[in-house]
């Protein structure tokens, strides 16, 4: 047996900000030297950041990772921090010829070990994902080696990210080829009730591979994923050792007990048991182990409880979107209901109460108690306000075209949607949305009206889950965060009776069901694909079936912003080019 | 050598409509059968429609598509059209246990052949293809079988669509399996310049194969994609023999000279030269040579030249997204310029004058001969025109906040968004918007301002392309659409100077390159992917490159209208659900 100090970065990196990410790789390696750790380990493509979308498909992109990658060898050494092996995440590209259906440049989500200057060895991800949110046979070819190291006598051997999930591959043949630990690099996007999922796979990985497993997870806002962290270690048997915080950067050191390997096996190929062969690299970077040491005791942080995860996923992601993208500030509309009240406590958390900034837009059919509310929730926060009555304009509008019914009710909704990308546009304000995720599936929303804005922070959070966050956030502050309010939102705007006020005496349930049986047969429905049969047999209401599933499929057009347009090209605009928002690439002349 | 006679069925699908779809098999099968046909091939997933996105992941849907397969095959017979075998894609599922990366229910992209009431073969499709527009890594598992049916003596092979585009797979097997004929169904959707890239393709597959090549390709507007037609058949030396028209729904009926087949060879199971096997199976469904007949002359549609083609697609674009999704008037703002005057000419020509509104929205900055230009094309097209002053709206929202520059220029095409979405809310009219591909890849365009509405008829057309298509269709008219309006577009729309009239005096070149250098620029950096310094290595001056990515990389997030907010569940809402717009399927309960 021989003793390991692991350092796992659990980091924040920035799409397309390269130097930026090199210079917090070399930071955070300073850092776990001198915590004594004999390997750091980085996360999946954190050198460019994930996911970089069709940025990947620039040569000019790719070659700057590649020297990125190099430079940081070379810079590590020069700054007295060669001989602490480095395991980083970059995109590199294969070297195929172009063929028909391959990625153009045949890239590769790449893992390098950096050692004494040099790259020892690359590597890259096997299984690419291509469901869900992951588009990766768009963008990348297969990897078909696993690497494996010796460092003071243990052979680690390095999987990414998809390669732990799918059965087959660099994985499956670690048993066989013998490691005394398997680390991977990764960046997988929260999701809430995923985290035990996490734990149960590398649990199984470790027990199939026999050696203990090591997870790093990137953590931060891009675009609409949010990186939880919650990296992990666990042993040989699949007992949980070590764990990280969620939704925080943090160097997690570890301490390991592992087998030593001897002479390794004469066999390189291997039969990946996925119609595939992986190919064994081995390097050798120390062969004696370290000197006997004290273990630091593991750290084990308790995993958030369902309210508390999800809010602090929903700050986080305000957070890195408004810092990453250049804003320094928000705006967003404040009716007095629950919607805006959640979001503008979640932005003052994210952002800090004197950068929010709320626009109450009154019209005929407001209540006293919006008002009230609103500016109760102003007091409570410590934000900026100003009110915007639409009266006027609204009947400008109406003195040159006649609307009705529906058509009237969107004005309004469009109108206050102008002053608010209007101010956005005059003083660079980032527009929130506070669209929740019932409203927004059953297309209860006015096109260019209250869905105009440049985030969504509740875009997911079904309106029975708005309250309970509101209730939690309301009752609790945390740690880490600046959460300054003490109860930031007013009790009549959680307790009153949903409406979005755009006629007489309007109520949410005059249009939808109640909101607990809705939530419920959306998440049938949405989320797990059921059909209307399935959803009668699950129990739900079949008059109400229908007219949901109508609803739903109705708002996917609605949602559909950006029209469409014919294609004459490979490319038009809208839905064809595919780059983060958040990026900081720039091509230079 | 035997004869046969094939109908190619270049048809019109529409996504999610089975009974309709198959309605339409039926009614050519008949005409196909009163032809003298001996085989009829519809295209690649005629039955549900191509793509159909997210649909395919749903139980219902795949259970829907396989039983109206079965349907049709016992309805044919029923029909009397049971000796006519027919070639027709649908979706199916492989049947295979569930597992981590494969999509939900493992669909296939499919096709059958029906004969005599029966379904005599199920195949699918072997190479997925995961770029541009599509993604069927997220959609389909693979087939592996390569189907060859005896028929009239002579061996058919079935192959779908990608399996040409990509070597190795099943038409790479065609040749040592030995066939007569090699039919592929298609849905490829239109690019400029791709016809002759196609026939290529043919060509050096039905050489390959060493036996003649049918390609039926579908045609029609689906939500951004426009397919062609332009269904072909060449020899076993690949020359061309028929060709189908381009934009209009065909059945091209060719009599063809081949080759019989003896006994086949005992082998079933080859190496496909990429990686995986596949296993041919072969089925007899006539042994004897039809008697000898008159061949009839093959029809050779000649391909449209570039502006007539793309007019063309564009035209049939607008009518099938109008058409398919139960709308009956399209509604546009009209400002004198090139950009609304082509779109409302292309309306014009898909729908019918009576069917086109266009409202004239004058402020303070609108110059005479805008008015005059409008004014004159809603006289020589015979649309419907409305006169909307923005005037008082404008002064309405300025008496509320205080905007300048830019800010305030939006303003005055986010007041004429929300009267033209007011007036398609109120009346049911479809919104056309007007921004072409220039401006919109460069940002020269409004959020909830000019880019607001339902389709965008020239947003993938170069501005100027916009210029050439309009004197193209002043100058033409085309026999195969209602182009009634001679010359509908006014010289002077054609040839002033391109402005936003959002502020005295202002010009588009104030802010924007000469349209002839920026369009060639945005081709390389966009189509192409160059990076900096390949643009400048290919003649672009470097300082227009950094201004024009710049404003290229900025605009892409402007693009992204619909906010993304953090997801915290498998599936938010604006992103991640992928359901066709034009989509008949209704789930029923």
């Amino acid at each position: 047996m021989a003793q390991l100090r692991i350092a796992l970065a659990q980091t924040n990196p920035t799409v397309g900000d390269l130097t930026a990410n090199a210079a917090k790789m070399l930071a955070w390696t300073r850092d776990a030297a001198e915590r004594g750790a004999h390997l750091v380990v980085f996360t999946e493509m954190f050198l460019t950041g994930y996911p970089v979308e069709d940025l990947v498909l620039r040569t000019s992109f790719v070659e700057a990772s590649i020297r990125t990658l190099e430079e940081s060898a070379a810079r590590l050494a020069e700054e007295g921090l060669g001989e602490l092996p480095v395991l980083v995440g970059y995109v590199d590209r294969a070297g195929l010829a172009p063929r028909a259906g391959q990625p153009k440049g045949a890239p590769l989500d790449a893992a390098a070990l950096l050692h004494r200057g040099e790259v020892v060895c690359r590597t890259a991800k096997h299984h690419l994902p291509n469901y869900g949110v992951f588009d990766e046979y768009r963008y990348f070819v297969r990897g078909d080696r696993l690497p494996i190291f010796r460092l003071h006598g243990v052979d680690v051997a390095v999987a990414v990210c998809e390669d732990l999930w799918q059965d087959g591959g660099p994985v499956a043949v670690v048993g066989q080829a013998g490691a005394g630990l398997l680390v991977a690099p990764n960046a997988s996007p929260y999701e809430k009730d995923k985290d035990d999922v996490r734990l149960e796979l590398c649990a199984r990985r470790a027990r199939e591979a026999g050696c203990p497993l090591i997870y790093v997870n990137q953590v931060g806002g891009q675009d609409e994923l949010v990186f939880d962290g919650d990296s992990l270690v666990v042993d040989a048997s699949g007992e949980l050792v070590a764990r990280a915080g969620q939704f925080r950067e943090e160097l997690l050191v570890v301490d390991l007990e592992l087998e030593t390997s001897g002479e390794p096996p004469a066999q390189t190929a291997y039969d990946a048991g996925d119609g595939s062969t992986i190919t064994v690299d081995r390097f050798v970077l120390s062969q004696d182990p370290v000197a006997r040491y004290e273990p630091l005791p593991a750290p084990l942080a308790a995993p958030l409880e369902p309210p508390a995860e999800v809010y602090h996923a929903l700050v986080l992601a305000v957070r890195d979107y408004v810092a990453k993208n250049g804003f320094r500030s928000v705006i967003l509309g404040l009716s007095g209901g629950i919607d805006s009240a959640l979001t503008a406590a979640i932005a003052a958390d994210a952002i800090g109460a004197s950068r929010v900034n709320v626009v109450l837009m009154p019209s005929r059919y407001s209540s006293d108690h919006s008002i009230a509310d609103a500016e109760e929730l102003v007091r409570r926060q410590g934000i900026n306000a100003r009110i915007v009555p639409i009266g006027d304009i609204v009947t400008a509008f109406e003195k040159e075209i006649e609307l009705s019914g529906l058509a009237a009710e969107n004005l309004q909704a469009r109108v206050r949607g102008m002053i608010l990308m209007g101010l956005s546009n005059e003083h660079g304000h980032l527009v929130l949305t506070t669209g929740n995720k019932s409203e927004l599936a059953t297309g209860y929303s006015t096109l260019y009206g209250d869905s105009a804005g440049g985030f969504a922070p509740i875009k997911d959070v079904p309106k029975t889950m708005v309250w309970e966050l509101a209730r939690w956030r309301n009752a609790h502050g945390s740690p880490s965060f600046a959460m300054d309010a003490a109860a930031p939102i007013p009790e009549n705007s959680i307790t009153k009776e949903p409406s979005a006020e755009l006629r007489p005496d309007q109520r949410d349930t005059d249009s939808l069901p109640p909101y607990e049986v809705l939530d419920r047969l959306l998440d049938d429905y949405v989320e797990k694909d059921m059909g209307s049969a399935e959803l009668i047999a699950a129990g739900h209401d079949p008059a109400l079936v229908t007219r949901v599933i109508r609803l739903v499929d109705l708002a996917e057009y609605k949602r559909r912003q950006y029209p469409p347009g014919p294609k004459i090209t490979p490319k038009n605009f809208g839905r064809d080019r595919r780059l983060p928002i958040t990026n900081r690439w720039r091509e230079e002349a």
